[in-house]
């Protein structure tokens, strides 16, 4: 299945895609609908009873976060073994975790507002995002896997010289609205990252990142399972797992975005991101 | 004025101190208070209002965790210059930050469960937290300081071989229910950290830490104003300000923490964090 939170006259609603119709969930939001245990059946019975030319009409211009409200957003490192690999690195032994805030999140077509402070080194980060789907406490991996509810994209654009500016990344990750999520939730039996997900970023329509989650270190459900051991996981929060090579910090020289630069993140199954980069005074 | 969230036969309340009594104040705890726009004026109107033996006879064994539900814990790391200096390291330019949940906070006397994997090296750090008390975006320091409803105690006990693992330190300090906060909040009217608070630390009985709010090198208004510029800081948000010399990490040989050691946080004018250690299977 494929869920979202589309933008109505009446503001925004949770709802399942049918061909090119959304199918209302009787829920705000994403966040709103998994916290409720029926979610999955809800969705399911939305989809098989729905009568034909039902629901609302969808354009992926319609699409707002699906997800406005997740208690935790964790975010991964370092995560691409070919990238680590090209790095001269070794492979880690943990993952590299930080947090971001709801309010670090935004729509998928939203255009991205870049106070002054912030404009000096903004880069791009495309990333899979997991979404939990169950609640989760100290869990096994394949207890893990279970409580998946399925996957997005993320663009985890990151104030470089803020992240920099001391040994901790936080203040480089969670300016607020910075962080495009979406533009669907794709349920985990329709799509699996370990069989390989090509992740594309292009900026201005130049690919500048490609990687496949086939080559991640630490797996969704391996992420899920070790962030549950110290903190508990519920149904909507999201986890960032990270980014392939090519991001703008590593060109030489470095390549920021600009004023009107878009800033796309897609990947076959998942749709697209398509971010303006706005700089306000 | 002293604020708590108070235990009673019905759940929790917000509540003002009078004396050794405690004036209910209608709200289920002081984060579901503070986001009220008159939690100042309801707790002065209840304190001027209430007859003699008015209100619920207070412990402290009575107060709970005081804000259960912030949408935002930020901690500052290195920030007190004495320790830095006597580290042989330079005054920072910048506050190094990183971010907890809601879910690590727990209560000014509960027993912290720790699980095996949380057992090797779990340590003290004394601190003083501060309470956002109203909605600050890029603020200035005058403004973030008219916008700080107040200050508690924190020990922001961390798992430092987790913390160690990686880079960033948020794994060992985001498990869930290890954070210590209260016993009160007290409003910045009564208390002024830049005047100097000795904040200490015992560990079963023997003092391990004692530092001077006035020796801070980002005070809670730079820190409040500081992170204003990256994400908007809401009523009940609380921001932890960092620890001074004497964690157990730094002891020649480490010192860490065992099943049943007591740890007491406490500082003149804010009341006093007394939680016991317990290892759990």
């Amino acid at each position: 299945m494929e869920l979202g939170t589309i933008r109505t006259a009446e503001g925004t609603s949770a709802a399942v895609r049918r061909d090119d119709r959304w199918m209302p969930l009787g829920a705000p939001d994403l966040s709103a609908l998994l916290a409720r245990a029926d979610w999955r059946t809800t969705a399911e019975a939305a989809l098989a009873s729905a009568a034909p030319g039902a629901g609302v009409a969808g354009h992926d211009a319609e699409l707002a976060l699906p997800l406005p409200a997740p208690r935790k957003v964790v975010c991964c490192g370092l995560n691409y073994a070919d990238h680590i690999l090209e790095m001269g690195r070794d492979l880690p032994e943990h993952p590299t975790l930080f947090a971001k805030f709801a309010d670090t999140l935004t729509g998928p077509t939203d255009e991205v507002a870049v106070p002054p402070a912030a404009q000096a080194a903004l880069d791009w980060e495309a990333e899979l995002a997991v979404v939990v789907g169950a609640e989760l406490r100290g869990a096994t991996e394949e207890e893990a896997r279970a409580g998946i509810a399925g996957y997005t994209l993320a663009n985890d654009l990151s104030v470089r010289d803020w992240q920099k500016r001391t040994l901790q990344w936080f203040q480089g990750k969670a300016w607020d609205a910075t962080t495009p999520v979406g533009p669907v939730l794709v349920t985990a039996d329709a799509i699996d990252p370990e069989d390989g997900i090509e992740i594309v970023c292009e900026v201005n329509g130049v690919r500048r990142q490609t990687g496949s989650t086939k080559t991640i270190v630490f797996s969704a459900a391996a992420l899920v399972a070790y962030i549950s051991q110290f903190t508990v996981l519920r149904p909507g929060d999201v986890i960032l797992t990270g980014t392939p090579g090519g991001v703008g910090m590593g060109m030489q020289p470095p390549l920021y975005l600009a004023d009107g630069d878009t800033v796309v993140v897609q990947a076959a199954g998942l749709g697209r991101l398509e971010n303006t980069i706005r700089f306000t005074h």
